[in-house]
């Protein structure tokens, strides 16, 4: 699949370092992408409960959200067949910092709620991309799952901010910029903990 | 579809001054439904945050909060076809009277969580089946929308009351017929205002 519109819109990629450390600890991914799937869908439905009022954002995030449960039910059974102790992980400091640059103001807010929406699941997206060629070799389906959640990611970024183009009363370009400038920051970064948004962890003894 | 294990569980049937109020506000009740789905896959979404080690909670919650959704989009769009605004009614006293009866201590309060899981969903089954026949001439894709709703609304009330009696030390029979007792109080009772899950309305003027 063609991923060139979400590595346009990212400032940057993905560290190798943050790749090397996420081959060799894959259980830890594994762990945190599910809570990840689970928390996309749980913002999707906060944010249909914000704003019964915007039609477009009930059916999008609706259809966002079911999407999300499906992929941690897929990314749960696999946490299973490894016998990997499913666990809720401390986040990394990722998505709230991001979230903690919204603006207070409506409808600035939800604008800004989801061009940072759409910025993390355009990560992903690049995360997913990234890993799965390094995966081949040695874990050939979870690289071949990896390709598949691309789709998905990708539409979500799209949808994400489309819905921030119709909800801003003005252009949401400098916006855009202005987040994704924070976003680079905190990927490229150190990182207390090892995490699928995580900077670079800084423990990488 | 036979739901008489629903009938045969919940300790009354929703009164006559109710289904007649109903049938005469059906742009509330739409309103309210969806609501409703939308709330049921989020506490489902928290029951799956908060207890990360119960595999079968993980499973079975995903599903249901998937299939809550979908149910959502269904009544988003029967209220987008009728050109109802959709808006967040002030809940009535059901629910939140419910969750309060939960005992504090784990696991007790994981488990009467999912006692009244099955408790609403069954109330939700049981409110359907009578609906649908008083609805037939006035409202026949309505109706036959209900009857489909059953089906899943009472594998739902199963599922929980799966779970609670596989997370509970002791035998949940007593504990159910507790909230069941309570929960009639709330369907037989007055209630200031009229939803899916109110008691009689009490200004029916």
């Amino acid at each position: 699949m063609d991923i060139s519109p979400v590595l346009n819109f990212l400032h940057c990629e993905t560290p190798k370092a943050w790749l090397d450390y996420a081959v060799q600890h894959i259980d830890i991914l594994l762990i945190d992408h599910a809570k990840c799937e689970k928390k996309a869908a749980s913002t999707a439905l906060s944010l249909m409960f914000k704003y019964p009022s915007r039609t477009e954002l009930q059916e999008k995030m609706a259809q966002l959200a079911r999407e999300e449960i499906l992929h941690f039910e897929q990314v749960f059974e696999k946490i299973k067949e490894r016998g990997i102790a499913y666990t809720i992980l401390t986040p990394s400091r990722y998505a709230g910092k991001l979230r903690k640059l919204a603006r207070d103001n409506e409808p600035d807010k939800l604008v800004d709620f989801c061009i940072i929406g759409g910025i993390i699941e355009a990560r992903s997206c690049e995360r997913f991309a990234s890993l799965a060629p390094l995966l081949d070799e040695i874990e050939p389906e979870l690289a071949k799952y990896y390709r598949y959640l691309l789709k998905s990611e990708s539409r979500h970024f799209e949808d994400y901010l489309i819905l921030a183009e119709k909800y801003s009363a003005t252009d949401i370009n400098q916006r855009v910029e202005l987040l994704l400038q924070e976003e680079a920051k905190l990927i490229l970064g150190e990182d207390d903990v090892f995490r699928f948004h995580s900077g670079v962890p800084a423990n990488r003894g």
